[in-house]
């Protein structure tokens, strides 16, 4: 079959062996693949990943129990091990035996087929396009932060950075009742949370105002020290982007006033797949371009581009 | 009166004015002082502060309102406007118009007197000496912890450094229950926690085993590192050193484990008061040597000495 491959210095569209079907697994036809900053923080060294790239999909099952056989289908990433303390507690996304698709030891989505246990499956709705669906795994991680900090009415949320990931973060966080400030670059990218009715700033216009709960979404290293100073004392401070690079930064000032940093990565699928059932979270204006699978290295490049939003890889 | 001064270069004992009288202060007559890791700190820079250096005392009020003149007392550091919306949510000591005894804008504890809030004021209960008291500041900031983090019997703490306030914090963990693990470099100061049943073990010894709550109290940027790998998947540390330096670190794994980063300063005296009271922390063993004021800055010298646990400044 045709896949992305990362070799650990290029990313190319070559001919890869059909995944292996394994007992609790199922095989899917991937139909759409999405790129992710991660997948660009890959292919520059980020986890040491080698294989097929992409851990956003949304396919067919082809093979696997009948009951799945047929399906239309999203995955979740991680593939735990099922046995450990972590996955007992339900955390198999902690789970220190697991693979991730297209990140840590297992082949991704940017690819023909790929095979994920049954357990990770998740069917989709009738309502969600193939290209909403493909949403489902950069939205649940805009779910985590609601599983990590409690958010109300009362809070002040800024949301720093309006790549792909901030721009869903700002609308859950607005959905689930948040006072949000969306703070970016990019005055076609507000634009769509301004339609959404999420207020949304650029970064030279903020007044930079301390909220009570900050998220980093901004991709970079840099973002850091802009977010511990637009956290108020015992504030709460969401660092979402996982940078291949050392950071260089005064600690102190988390000391001094007190802040909280949640590190916050992957969710679970269930609240993603009903927002975008529901039609709460809009996904359609994030999506920039899509390539046939064979262009999937010109996919990269472009989501690689200033002011790129969700670069999508179609299957044929 | 004789201080201790920083005068930005160098500490010494030298003439000042006596401390001003202000409507709803006190003057306290400073019977001992202690050197925190936070003074060395400032000697080397950090705060930019200049003045009379300390902010842990024990002493008697001479002047002030009748009911408190001549009450043996400790104060807490931070001096609030009472007047903003930080103060009016009880958290003053996160008061943007704050000054900080000894630290910032406002002259410290090292010398003959010194002008304090009489709202910052605890008086000291007759059980409890001066050399005790003393230690009101740096564990109301052990205590601090069991305000932000949740910790029960089933709660694996890891105390990272045997250092004065890591000494206080092992102990005070394993008072409120948790199941503790001291990590410290130097064998008769984790002989100080076995003896009052703190489990206890040198760094070359140490399992590295995760626990849920590991609190960073080494006092260096570099511990921060090691705090995070010993730090569960979903777990929460807890930053407890100031330290001037910038520190260069890998910020991935907080995100990639979802780690919870709690910054955490001062606490509110009470606490600490009443376990001095129920001798249920030793602080006795944590003293390693006293000083008149007239030699003070011998004692900052003696309390930069590895190995050295807290040293005091008596008025003699």
């Amino acid at each position: 079959m045709r896949a992305l491959c990362f070799d650990g210095t290029v990313a190319r569209v070559t001919e890869r062996p059909e995944p292996e079907m394994r007992d609790g697994w199922a095989i899917v036809d991937v139909q759409v693949a999405g790129v992710c900053n991660t997948d660009l923080e890959i292919v520059r060294g980020y986890m040491g990943f080698t294989g097929v790239l992409g851990h956003e999909l949304c396919g067919v099952v082809t093979e696997g129990p009948a009951a799945w056989k047929g399906k239309r289908v999203v995955s979740e990433i991680n593939f735990a091990c099922g046995a450990c303390e972590a996955c007992a507690r339900g955390l198999g996304r902690h789970c220190p035996a697991r693979t991730v698709m297209g990140i840590l030891k297992a082949d991704g989505a940017m690819a023909e087929r790929i095979a994920v246990p049954v357990a990770n499956l998740h069917e989709v709705g009738e309502g969600v396009s193939d290209e909403a669906a493909v949403f489902a795994e950069p939205l649940a991680a805009a779910f985590e932060i609601l599983e990590q900090v409690h958010v109300t009415a009362a809070t002040r949320c800024t949301v720093l950075g309006d790549g792909k990931l901030g721009l869903l973060i700002a609308q859950v966080l607005h959905q689930a009742g948040a006072r949000v400030l969306a703070v970016g670059k990019h005055e076609d990218k507000l634009a769509v949370l301004a339609r959404r009715g999420v207020p949304a700033v650029l970064l030279g216009a903020w007044d930079r105002a301390q909220a009570d709960v900050v998220v980093e979404a901004t991709g970079t290293a840099a973002g850091l020290a802009l977010a511990i100073g637009a956290t108020r004392p015992r504030g709460t401070l969401v660092l979402k982007s996982t940078v291949a690079d050392k950071a260089s930064l005064h600690l102190a000032p988390l000391v001094i006033h007190e802040i909280t940093v949640v590190g916050s990565r992957c969710g679970s699928f269930p609240p993603a797949l009903r927002a975008l059932e529901a039609r709460s979270v809009d996904t359609t204006s994030l999506v920039s371009a899509a390539f046939p699978l064979e262009r999937a290295d010109e996919a990269l490049r472009r989501a690689a581009e200033p002011g790129a939003r969700k670069v999508l890889i179609r299957r044929d």
